[in-house]
């Protein structure tokens, strides 16, 4: 996933330079694909259709991006970031640990359903994803993980929530019970009962987490 | 699904019929689909495969199942049956409803991993069933809702489990919360943390139903 960008060390810029610098360019490319992968798919996208949509070489694009794969996973981590940003922002509210937590259940199911669902050529990128163990959605897990362990932690400290059972095994636990808010295949199957089926799942875990 | 056998009305056998009756010859088919789609793949098998080694016509093969899927579903319901009749079993037994249930949540996970990852062969018929959206799965989880709704009632009824929330409610919770213990595409990315994700999960829930 890294692109041979990263492994360069800093360089100053050179005087004169034409044109957008390499981050710039990074940016650019991930535009192309994520325009490209939501109105043609994932699959019938070539990494030379992304290099002339942005008048670049295909070599070029490659500079920055080892492989087409490579770009379908900075894409995905740049929209399960933007679901990530969202829930640390509640996160971080001056509020009651359990608001917190039913307003994370709540906003995992309707983002992640708006992100997968609403552009139905995504559907071949989620696809890949699960079909070639990509890394992006080991990477959001693991940005869930923190987002939980917060906000519990912080229901501990404050005396909402029980805190005998090891922080550990109870952050494992709603991290398993928010799995059917974001995998795709499974909310795909449930999206009509999602608004009920987050409330049902916060309200008994906000129960079994309470002091 | 259904073969033409049960479009019929029921005949009397004819006398000195020869071979096994037609609910034999289903049993055979499914028994050679079976062994067949474990040791070659759902997907590399046809129906003149199965017919071959029963010694049948495809055509009369036809005249039990309408096409290789009806046969592949056909096959996953009798696997997913097995997993059922168990935890019916534990569902039945005179104990405390929260050790019942906690077991349902262990057995579950050990079944359905035994199930779909000791024969890595059947990964392919799992994956025809999520990507052809079978039945199967459907009637499985129903049977799954049937079983919590037992017990969750006679934990009710015991005293042992909380009575406020909505009973269809708290059943629909539990359900979401198994999802990862029984969908394949799940299970197969936590198979090392499946003993840790089940006991997790059981401890935060039971803690919530608790009266």
């Amino acid at each position: 996933m890294t692109g041979m960008i990263d492994d360069k060390s800093p360089q100053p810029p050179p005087s004169g330079r034409r044109g957008p610098a390499e981050h710039e360019r990074r940016g650019q490319i991930l535009a192309a694909a994520d325009e490209h992968f939501r109105h043609y798919g994932y699959k019938k996208t070539t990494v030379a259709d992304l290099a002339k949509a942005i008048g670049l070489s295909t070599a070029y694009v490659y500079k920055f991006f080892e492989s087409k794969q490579a770009i379908g996973e900075a894409v995905c981590g740049r929209c399960l970031g933007s679901i990530e940003a969202e829930l640390r922002a509640i996160a971080g509210e001056p509020k009651p640990a359990a608001d917190r937590l039913r307003r994370i259940y709540k906003t995992l199911g309707k983002r992640s359903a708006e992100l997968f669902f609403n552009d139905r050529k995504l559907h071949d990128i989620v696809q890949a994803a699960v079909e070639e163990n990509w890394q992006a959605p080991m990477t959001h897990k693991a940005a869930l993980q923190d987002i939980v362990r917060q906000v519990v932690g912080d229901g501990r400290d404050a005396g909402e929530f029980e805190r005998k059972t090891p922080l550990d095994e109870t952050c494992r636990a709603i991290i398993q019970t928010m799995l059917p808010f974001w995998h795709p295949l499974i909310l795909e199957r449930t999206l009509d009962d999602l608004d009920d089926n987050t409330t049902a799942v916060a309200t008994l875990v906000l129960r079994g987490l309470s002091a």
